[in-house]
């Protein structure tokens, strides 16, 4: 018995154990996010901000780069817009923060309560998503085709109201961007969402690190008032699917609706086709259930805050000043290193603490690189260095210049080594399954403490809205998209457009959806 | 008569003749904003976006190099939070959007209304500024003196419901960064206060070559609850005030009222000192005030979003092919080059439009430099350079060798200029006034079409509420600040701290304050 102890680990559960908890306290351990007084929101605290500031930074700089403006749009959208706009608001109307007056008054107890005299006629909606807002706007800046394509993109918050939320993953209210562009053609327009579900997607494998498959929603799936949604999907550690980004292809109807309308070349009237693409904050909440571990966060080096903490493990005050002196020196020529478009960027803990507890805090919040020295190290010029990606214990003795020499291409090397390795995860849990058998058994419940059996499951739909429904009320799952790209060099790649027999009800079907547990 | 015509502008009214409609012509003509379905809200459109990322990049990099950090805290504050805060609260109450239910639901004839049932138990503010739910989390957060100081800032919308608005300068809705710090001593947490508003001077001298007055706030202007409230004051072309930025020191008020408790290096509880301190997009109001012109917005080179557009000026399509040849080469030679810590950032517009149009256009965008090239300046090897800060017919001819090498201090010699303009007209109005009846004289009623003759006076106070209360009754103007800086160089800069008698009142005075009318 006494041998089976379990090996000891900064996050208590562990992803086997328990994979909500684990992941509650993974964000918590390193200082992502906090509970806030208002239900379902949360406080994202100045760690987990960073790392939204550099997704926000990089997404905004390919955002420009494929020729996007940044614009502001009110928060507020009055309630007489969404009355013309049935289809679209049905879904978002249902769960939306209504702002009903504009003043407070003290009640003879001095609490405050709305006062009665200050109703607003047209009560405002906090807004969930702005194609209303915005479409009001295109409307008026749009007059002739050489106003078109107007490409405009928005850094905001939004509000939708949850029952069940979950930390970055599901809140109230999140951070997005939004992007909502109009165009002089059908083709143009469905071009611009192909384009910016491959930005996506390009985003999220080269700089998160995080493997997403490509595809296209199902009808059910789709955006109210989409013509075709695109998605990138990506699977998380317990095998579910998390939609880290979309991209809608509104034909006219949006259009028609905010009646964005231009003259042709050839001077007559046309309806623009519009877009719209977002991403959130939920990505941070899947960045760390890509890369986490169960000693807590692992950040991809091209979105950590911080590239390298130096530790200083000196005792008593004379080692102190020189180890302290040596790391400043440290400190200074890493700095002066390049790591992609940046600096790399260092982090100094010159703390004098007890004990192992100070790396271990450096740990759970996924720094790449910690480096260590003491008065050994300062002796002979050299550094001890963990990788994140490494188990804990696992150290480098190297010399302090070839830290320097190196850091760059160890930091690129973990970037690499992180997406490889999120990669072969989710390859294991791919599977292609044709009895409807087999489907039942893998979404069949599990026992407690296994809890990263789930994955994506490639399987034949014949379109049918009934067999959709009957996966979702069979196995709480449902069809994450059509994959269209990501799945190179899995061995189904060429298996995803071939005949075959719907999997719920039998009938004939073309190509295979990916089917799984969401979040 | 005949004789008399005045000369044509690009902005019509002139400043002269109708300042708060020429104000609204340039924010429309150069693209800044525009005004959107929801009343008092603005949209800002991208010319205007750019601009605020501009002056968020620089100042979020002189917070980070003060030691702060970026976080996140919920836009919306539960009103039983408030009922705690009675001071406070007082004059935000009054003016704030209050969500009161949680879902629409369709009438019978299709239109949508709150749905009764989804009514919220406890109404949610939507903020108006943060310190309630900051205080929230900090009181979570401290623990030690060695939590301390707690640096966080935010960049965020709030919402204040005004009953008249004005483009930038005051709307329902605004973008602003909010800091918000804690710390272990009184005597810190006021540093801290004259460190940020000192930041906030600078700022807006160096880098928006906008001139302030630093100065602190009345006990009736200050922030509901501050103990001191310091400002910078910035004068407009109709010699208003705009109060630019403020910084409030907040001693230990609501880190009672949040509980943000701390154990003293000698182990004992303690209530920490806090302090708030804010911008907005207000700041691209002034901007525009301070420096445009009856041509349109003037915009200062280090937060212009493009410092200089080549227009093409050919006519046909066989020379067109050899300008635009031209242009693209200049226009990557120009954006080799380095301004400030950017590079130059340079806009083509090679449209083929009639007449003058196309260099008005950008007149009115206010972009530093113009710089049109045609079919002579290609054969000589010239380029034709207009400065945003002369006239629109000043005119340079220059090699083109020439202007790559000096577009730089070009860049820099006009935000110096542009600088020393606005403090020339800014200490050109203000002016030490003594005598009540000059003071009435200055805010007597002017004739129509003579918007330009405002001003900053500096009189004395004898610090009584009723005697501040009737410079407002008498004259519609306040108290802008006690100053503190930024009138060096004037000649009444030895004269603000003398003997005198209240201008009011006639009562023994020691300092003088600033009296103006603002916005």
């Amino acid at each position: 018995m006494g041998r089976m102890e379990a090996p000891k680990t900064a996050i208590s559960p562990t992803r086997q154990e328990d994979y909500a908890r684990w992941y509650r306290h993974v964000v918590r351990a390193a200082g992502l996010a906090d509970s806030s007084p208002v239900r379902g929101c949360d406080v994202i605290m100045p760690w987990g901000y960073a790392i939204w500031e550099n997704i926000r930074r990089e997404l905004d700089a390919r955002f420009k780069a494929t020729g996007h403006q940044n614009a502001y749009f009110p928060l507020f959208i009055p309630k007489r817009l969404l009355d013309a706009e049935g289809r679209h608001v049905e879904g978002l109307a249902s769960r939306c923060a209504v702002v009903t007056h504009h003043r407070l008054v003290p009640r003879p107890d001095g609490s405050l309560q709305p006062d009665p005299r200050a109703a607003l006629d047209d009560p405002l909606i906090v807004r969930p998503t702005s194609e209303t807002i915005v479409g009001a706007a295109f409307a008026k800046w749009v007059r002739s085709h050489r106003d078109l394509p107007l490409l405009v993109n928005q850094w905001a918050n939004v509000v939708r109201w949850e029952l069940r939320t979950h930390l970055f993953l599901r809140s109230l209210e999140f951070l997005w961007q939004e992007g909502h562009t109009a165009h002089a053609s059908a083709e143009e327009a469905y071009e611009e969402t192909k384009r910016m579900i491959d930005l996506y997607a390009s985003f999220a494998e080269g700089f998160m690190a995080m493997p997403v498959v490509r595809g296209r929603k199902t009808p059910r799936e789709r955006f109210g008032g989409a013509v075709e949604t695109y998605t990138i999907e990506a699977m998380m550690q317990d095998g579910k699917a998390l939609q880290a980004g979309t991209s809608h292809y509104l034909g006219q109807g949006f259009s028609r609706a905010s009646r964005i309308v231009f003259q042709t070349r050839e001077g007559q009237r046309e309806t623009a086709w519009t877009t719209s693409w977002g991403v959130s904050t939920r990505l941070v909440g899947g960045l760390v259930m890509t890369h986490s571990d169960d000693d807590g966060l692992v950040l991809p080096p091209r979105l950590a805050p911080a590239h390298v903490v130096i530790l200083s493990i000196a005792r008593g005050d004379e080692p102190r000043g020189r180890v302290h002196e040596y790391i400043e020196a440290l400190a200074r020529e890493l700095g002066a290193q390049r790591f992609g478009d940046r600096c790399v960027e260092v982090l100094v803990d010159l703390r004098a603490t007890r004990g192992g507890r100070k790396p271990w805090e450096w740990v759970r919040k996924g720094v790449p690189l910690r480096v260590e020295v003491g008065p050994r190290e300062v002796a002979a010029g050299m550094v001890t260095v963990a990788r994140r990606d490494r188990g804990p214990r696992e150290k480098l003795l190297m010399s302090r210049a070839e830290l320097a020499r190196s850091i760059s291409a160890m930091l690129a090397d973990m970037q690499k080594n992180l997406h490889q390795r999120a990669l072969s995860r989710r390859n294991e849990r791919l599977r292609l399954v044709d009895a409807h058998a087999d489907l039942a058994a893998f979404f069949a419940p599990r026992p407690p403490g296994d809890a990263l059996r789930g994955g994506f499951l490639l399987v034949h739909w014949c379109g049918a809205a009934a067999c959709e429904a009957a996966v979702q009320t069979a196995f709480k799952a449902t069809i994450r998209c059509i994959p269209t790209a990501g799945l190179e060099g899995t061995p189904w790649e060429d298996r995803l457009v071939e005949e075959g027999a719907c999997i719920m009800c039998g009938s004939a079907s073309r190509e295979r959806v990916i089917v799984a547990k969401g979040y």
